[in-house]
């Protein structure tokens, strides 16, 4: 299970706020839903910030946050629990969202759709009026502590067919898309989660909303916030902008010859000559 | 396994009422199969109040109600019972089923077709004139307690082809059809239920049918009554009617970017002015 | 497993006879099986009384009946029996097949095709000469008592192509062909299990025949006596006849809007006015 | 594990050598490989009487016989045995086939091919020069006690094409292919087994060879030897022949209507009028 | 685990020898690789001798042999080894490769291909330059003891075309391709290994290399060494030359009647009169 | 768990510096990412070198190496560890990411692709900011020591469609492309790894260019830098050169005997005459 225990440094809010300011109205819906306990689907491309907004909505409103990444091989077990055999005995053990449950905390799973179906189905309880939780292995069933509160989140583009929420499930969650940050807001966001300068910090985002707008790109994803920030981390390592860019935005979108190829020349005619 | 053991408040038969104004005799029709303890399947879309239809009916009967929601990884073991192993002793305990036919409950098993087979073919004889429960772990039958009733339901538009309930399953089973309830009996609960007044209940209603009644919609599933009270409940907690029909009901419906758009554009339409 | 230990009333036999009244040699081909402990396979529709029949013969010839339902996941161990912890111990517990082998009871495997191939195997030596049911996991082999007869139930126009009896199965077992009842052997059986008058009987099972006549009908099956006896019981239960028919046939028919009002105006045409 | 401990009343012999009279030199086949210990293959249709071959070849041998009927979910350990619980203690029990290396009986794999593939392959070393059976388990070799002799049985017409014995599994066998016994042979064994008169055992036979030669046959399988005397037994217990023969080999060879009418006539053709 | 643990007889080698006369380089390519630890990939069709070349090299080298044989339902565990519950106590039991790797021995690993896929990657650091196999479940690296060698089999006509050694397992082998030996060789191996007379093992061989030759042949492999040497074994045991290539060659290369035929007439045509 | 404990010779750092003489600016990115604990996607064919090219910089960097190859039966808990059965207790055992996250090794996970999405899904919150790994067994989380970095390879050309890294994994990796060396650079290699003489290794070299160089070729892997030492390898044990080549490059790059046939002629155009 997955707690975020970082106590946020002074600055915290400060900082994680301008990764908000460019989009929409994410943060007052994200803030109606939690007083309601309405659980939150959110929807958004890979990389654009889904993790952070939580973790930023957790910080300002004093809960404790709880994040579990959901794969093919999650059971409902890894949600709820199991007992474990500890010296002859069997002892349950909470899983994460239990753990959530009994705290009153946000419990975040990300990318849930990728994981068995038994372990959306757990959560049909939670997501609605009821606010419970069965836990069958111990012939219970807890009630959700105030506060607590379900976030999931969904990458509309990238799953497959196969891989969709249930309509049941779904229709329990009020959702919120969001994006990638506006050109001021993520050169900011970009150069102070990187500790580069400002002007590489807009250089490298001029690059990246350029990739975003190719038109008919053959790209499954497009270069996000966090390769931005990765590219600058790698300038701020000691290497130069074309060499951090060529490792951590062209050569990780594609593994075709000529896309790279091509993706290299388009970095060469934004990015600034030095 | 799911007790509702909520004790509704002294309003609650009247509050639930409304609910079933608007609707056929699915109320007779249940109260007959009850007196005989014939096994009812429930027919309806995602969120038009199937789970609420059971609730009041347990209550009104007086009997409890012990809910479980099926999906693919459920085995009869999951309704059944099993042997757990606790202080190096197996311990056996009850499966949700095996406490209803003990307890003489409404057992309510939520889109049982998505379980596993062996799960639909332990209710056979529960089912027909037998009215009994094999545990064959134990080496024993139990014979139901008067007032055991089975519920199971099922969503025709939504199952895929490839998971029906079998023939000899389905025919032992009196099906009731639910809907959504009309707009007047709609108004009353969204109103109650999101604790909203009834002209923003009304407005989301007429949205709410307004979406149903498109013709050759794109949409997997419609606007559901669940999705309408979602939407209040955030106009409750201090949300726009506009911000929150977006999150509650447009971005649940759909994925797609286009259908979003065109969403948006009926909502605006329909929804009053302020 | 399933031990139909119910001490049938005074008037049990000549309740159960007219139901067989209408069919062919069924009881004669059964007895002289019977008296060689030949295993028989039934053949019929869902719901034309395949159960009742064999828990008639097993009445008739003073034999226990052991029923076990047939289902996907379905495995030896769950026939033969297994072992289980109990206290630190391995405990030997006989599966149903194993008790009817020891107590020359008849065993009946309902749908047995559906069960996973290694069920149908373990039952090849019981089906032969050998009449050996072989115990692996105790290092044995059980002779039949006398008595003991195998019969499988099987539906032929319901199986999918891919279940089928392996050949080597089928042939070690004699046939039985049962289909429903004549219109008065079932009139009978239906006034008598529902509770109904003959008048009300006869209305319905003139529907049932009237459906299950349909040229080009689209329905996966059709009315069984079963959903006869049931729509009686709703009659029963104080529901108005049309009602009954609606829940207890037409909505467990079928789940296509348009068959389903095809099928009301059929039921308004044949059902009496009243 | 099947061991046909049966011990041949006195006549044993003589009654089953009349069933090898008309066929060819399958004995001499099978008693030049067991000299040599080599491996055999029997192939040949349903019925046919491949287990009363081996049966006899093994009584004819001195050597005892062990036969396991091969199913999808047979694994190596089904064959070689394995650990049990027992009180705490965990217990080596063999399986079928240790017990036959280790007695230097027969063992008869029937339609072995349908089991997984470690259980054909744990037989590779044993049918080969080395006749070794590995026991990983134990982290020991048995190597076969003189007298073993591997036997496989397999249904060409009938395996599936994705179910094939391995090429490299299948050279390491001696191929004998059986058939139906010749016209004379089939009705002294048909009246021998059933317990019936020769005339009616020869009409039987008549019957089975005309079912056998009909052109195109829509039938997967034809009348088997085994079948015919399933009706003699019916005949034997009482029951009038053309019914014997309509339960114990129309209605098993097809479950379709008018292939079931079709063969009636056929019947009614080939058999005589009383 | 398979241990050739046989001590050969005084003529052994002289006996092996004339096996590998008729081939290439392949004793050569085998030792070179052994002088430096190599892995070593052995090719060839079913039956051709790569087990018995695998134990000649072993017996020259003077090394220990360990045989395994590969199928679908192997892991890594059966190779590496696993804790058995042995009196209440877990006891690591080492696999065959592990004993292999501790001994100094030969590992052949005889149509591994067929194993599941983890299989094949825990021999990845064994067969490169760090001659390693480490045993998570001990928390340990084994070092190979000098002298251990991998040897992998694989037929290449044989092989299905989603079952291949993944590049990065082959690449890491030197390859040495096996075929059936030239006629002379191949007549002393079968009169050898037989015991027949050089006449009749010279007309068994004509007759393989005539089944071997067969434009467009409609068999999935065709006739080996090893089943000629069957044959032969027919023949010392007292068959007649034409009933044991009946037995051991016709009927086990196909199925199919008109192919049986067909091949049957070749055996006429290409046999000796006698 | 792959521990590369072995202490390099002290000519070590030179005998690998030839390596990565001919390739790109590979060890500055690696580095600028070891300095910033990013983590490193590796990009190349098979036998390029890219586990050298880890040991190497591990070695540079003076960090320990933890080493895991990927396979598709690979999961979760062979990468974080579980817990053991000890004498009747349960012992927590780390798996090698653990260790390399306690250690702050540079934990290498070869092929990772090939594992089930699970395994992937473990790493993310140690791949992106929080640099975190939860033990949900153990109920807790823990943060990487200083040094931990990861790296994961991959081959593009290889990979299955179905088999590839999700974007969320992808995306939280900078990405190095490697390649096989240059002509000088790669004689130096083969020579000192095979230990053969220049001349020789230059026509190994000569020979593997030639082969990569193919038109239209129909392999599917092209000749590494792995396959040529061990050709030398096979020179410097005393098989001569055309030998060497036909066992360790043509035999292992394809099983076709029309390719095998056309690249011995390709190798005998391209190989000096002795």
């Amino acid at each position: 299970m997955l707690i975020a225990d970082r106590s946020p440094d002074a600055a915290g809010a400060s900082v994680l706020d301008p990764f908000y300011r460019a989009a929409g109205n994410e943060v007052e819906v994200f803030t109606a839903a939690a007083r309601r306990g309405t659980p939150v689907l959110l929807k958004g491309p890979t990389g654009c910030g889904k993790t952070r907004f939580v973790e930023t909505m957790a910080h300002r409103l004093g809960r404790e946050l709880i994040t579990v990444a959901g794969h093919e091989d999650m059971t409902s077990a890894d949600l709820v629990g199991r007992f474990l055999l500890k010296g002859g005995e069997t002892v349950w053990v909470d899983g994460p969202l239990t753990r959530a449950v009994r705290a009153g905390a946000i419990c975040y799973l990300d990318e849930i759709v990728e994981a068995r179906q038994d372990t959306t189905v757990v959560i049909h309880p939670l997501a609605d009026h009821r606010r419970e939780l069965p836990l069958d292995r111990l012939g219970t069933i807890l009630h959700a502590a105030p506060g607590f509160q379900l976030v999931i989140s969904y990458n509309p583009g990238y799953q497959s067919i196969l891989k969709n929420l249930k309509e049941s499930t779904r229709q329990r969650f009020v959702a919120i898309t969001l994006d990638f940050p506006g050109a001021d807001a993520e050169t900011e966001i970009v150069a102070h989660e990187a500790g580069i300068d400002t002007a590489t910090a807009r250089s490298l985002v001029g690059l990246g909303r350029a990739i975003r707008n190719l038109d008919g790109s053959p790209l499954g994803e497009v270069s996000s916030t966090r390769m931005l920030i990765l590219a600058g981390s790698l300038v701020a390592a000691g290497l130069d902008l074309r060499t951090a860019v060529q490792s951590a935005v062209v050569e990780v979108l594609s593994d075709d010859d000529e896309v790279v190829r091509a993706l290299g020349e388009l970095v060469d005619a934004v990015l600034p000559r030095r």
